[in-house]
């Protein structure tokens, strides 16, 4: 049986995940951008090691703080009031220190810059839409997995983002603290900083949205 | 405990699924194909988002309305006198509806024309048997794991359909909503609207003639 | 609940899942190869296929049959005494014309000559001694999966087939009643009828090996 | 039930473990090169083989010997007062031995000089750092794993492998022994043998920084 994790075990849980999340989002584009020609091969790499590192993560952490690693997320639960509102705050700033230290190690061990800031364009309305669409779908896969089968909700959020990662044109960052994080990188997984703004206000707006139609669609027997 | 589902929420559930089905072949479609000069990188793309994004939905739909998503499949269970007729028609109005909203989504992202119309080619007898093939293991794939592993009928779909995208000439549509949804898209996964008739033909043909050997193979116990 | 499956379900089950098999193995290669310009690309889009499919025909097939669909596991079974001499000379006759089957079902899909014979070449001692390796590797995993996580078997074999695919030189056959379906194919997954044999003699030395390692690697508590 | 397994079942099962990881390792990535242009195709190959195999060796041979195949996991365990220091040591024997064999197996199959010493260069700060990160995030994983979800820690190894196949830019080799072992190949896999104690201490260094931290985090109740 786990200890009833303190505060700073859900603080370095979500700092260490989040961490992690980050390091692998961008270290694995460095390796496969360096190795391939071919940029389909390369988000297939991506793909695969961000999508294996979100299950394992999400399945060693969920039991300590929640494995949100995503301000998003703390965001929906406290409005849902299963987190209160200063502990999601503290949850956002583990997330987004977390982040940085997880861009700061994947440059370490590429042997680059240790902070860049991107050059990568990632703007217009199809480039929003792409992210109100993604984090919405992140959002329903939580929160109908929470309720249909909570044990598999490391496997569901790993296979959402796996398909998130090709059908939304943004490759789904879906993720407020990762954007921030991905900013600080000018390698395949970059974000220029004057386009993470636009992408933080449609994450936000499609987690709403999700927390919405989740609330009905997955509503418990006693609120039918 | 889920409350007992409503019609709407059913519908619901049918409309989104196959929009989110929809959505992610052809996204991950258009994706692949702009990043790749190699069709067969393209198709592990499109073949991985594609499976990863059925799991998911069947898992989290499936409680609600069956996660048919598809008219063969509801049709199959009309006829086994599961769903009753009228319940298949709605569910078939909002499998093709759904499906349509997912074409224009998909666009949306990639801002492409809302729709299009399709001039990709497949037809002739060789698509047409593997479209009937694809179907008829589809169908055998969903009769049997509902008796054998219940549980894991999102995983046996997902898989059976990873692989068939790769062993049908046709790369397996075994859907007559997503047929038509793909006739208006003229990208990766496109299909020529004058072929979408013999595609939904073979692949109901399929479907029926899986439903006999199901009938017989997995008979249950007090059946035999 | 099954019902207790009768000789014509065994042996349905064992000439279906073959056929399955085979056909994806073949299709999936035909495919994969006029798409690509890269094997390897090939090699994965084979393998995922393969895996996939594997997972789905041992899970709904094997409560029937046991889902050899490989004369080598019959033969392991019949030596443990598992099955009858005569049941395993039907379930292989059921396998190989399932697998000729399979093999006549591909080209159908993709407009080639129903059958074919193949011109490629498969030969030497690092061939066999792979082939070896290959069908020890099989049989330790379903014999060991059997004995510690039988609800698993499917996944270890689909796992060790993705594996063996990639570190074997002969990508793997296995299975002799593929081989030979496989010699009637001039396509990626083909193999010369002359280099057969050869193939089939280093399967089963190979099961043979794994048989005794296994007895006694994994030898039950009462028999220790 | 499986027999309390005696010291030679465990030996055993260390030996042919870490000798069919070597073998996949290795194998794969000569097939991956062999077969490809594309340096992260092969990787691709590459990570997918390495991840199925463990998941299949964990699994099967974690209850006889607790599937170490690698001398940092024996040297956690023992710290840990989990493993006696003389079986830790006959363990590492084991895996050593083991490897070398792997090694060998796989040039036979693929028609090289059973032993070669590669030429492959892997040196630098980055990748010490590499697989410091490397084998810190595997020994965290088995840790947390082990409290969590301890059924789950064959899927727990083999994913966070997939991902740090990529994220690390040594590709994480995270195994003394395999370290050692991939040093005798001139293949896609090898390293240089001049480099390989830098990658150990590296990897020793992450292990006991990885317990430290696992020990806190992961806490059982009756130790908060």
């Amino acid at each position: 049986m786990l200890a009833t994790p303190d505060l700073s075990r859900k603080l370095a849980a979500e700092f260490l995940g989040t961490a992690a999340l980050v390091c692998t989002v961008i270290g694995s584009g460095i390796m496969a951008d360096a190795l391939s020609s071919d940029d389909a091969v390369s988000l297939l790499g991506n793909t695969m090691a961000t999508a294996a590192m979100l299950f394992v993560l999400i399945s060693l952490l969920g039991p300590i703080s929640g494995a949100h690693f995503n301000p998003a997320v703390s965001l929906v639960f406290t409005l849902l009031r299963q987190l209160s509102p200063g502990l999601a705050l503290v949850y956002t700033a583990a997330q987004v220190s977390g982040g940085l230290v997880g861009t700061l190690a994947a440059h370490a061990m590429f042997d680059l810059p240790l902070f860049e800031i991107s050059s990568k364009a990632r703007q217009g309305s199809s480039q929003s839409f792409s992210e109100l669409v993604a984090s919405f779908g992140l959002i329903v896969t939580i929160l109908g997995g929470l309720r249909m089968r909570p044990q598999a909700v490391p496997a569901f959020v790993a296979l959402y983002i796996t398909a998130a990662y090709w059908f939304t044109a943004s490759t789904s960052f879906a993720n407020p603290a990762v954007a921030i994080a991905r900013a600080f990188t000018d390698t395949f997984a970059g974000i220029r900083p004057s386009d993470v703004p636009a992408f933080i206000l449609a994450e936000l707006v499609g987690a709403g949205l999700a927390m919405l139609l989740a609330g009905w669609l997955f509503a418990p027997k006693d609120a039918a």
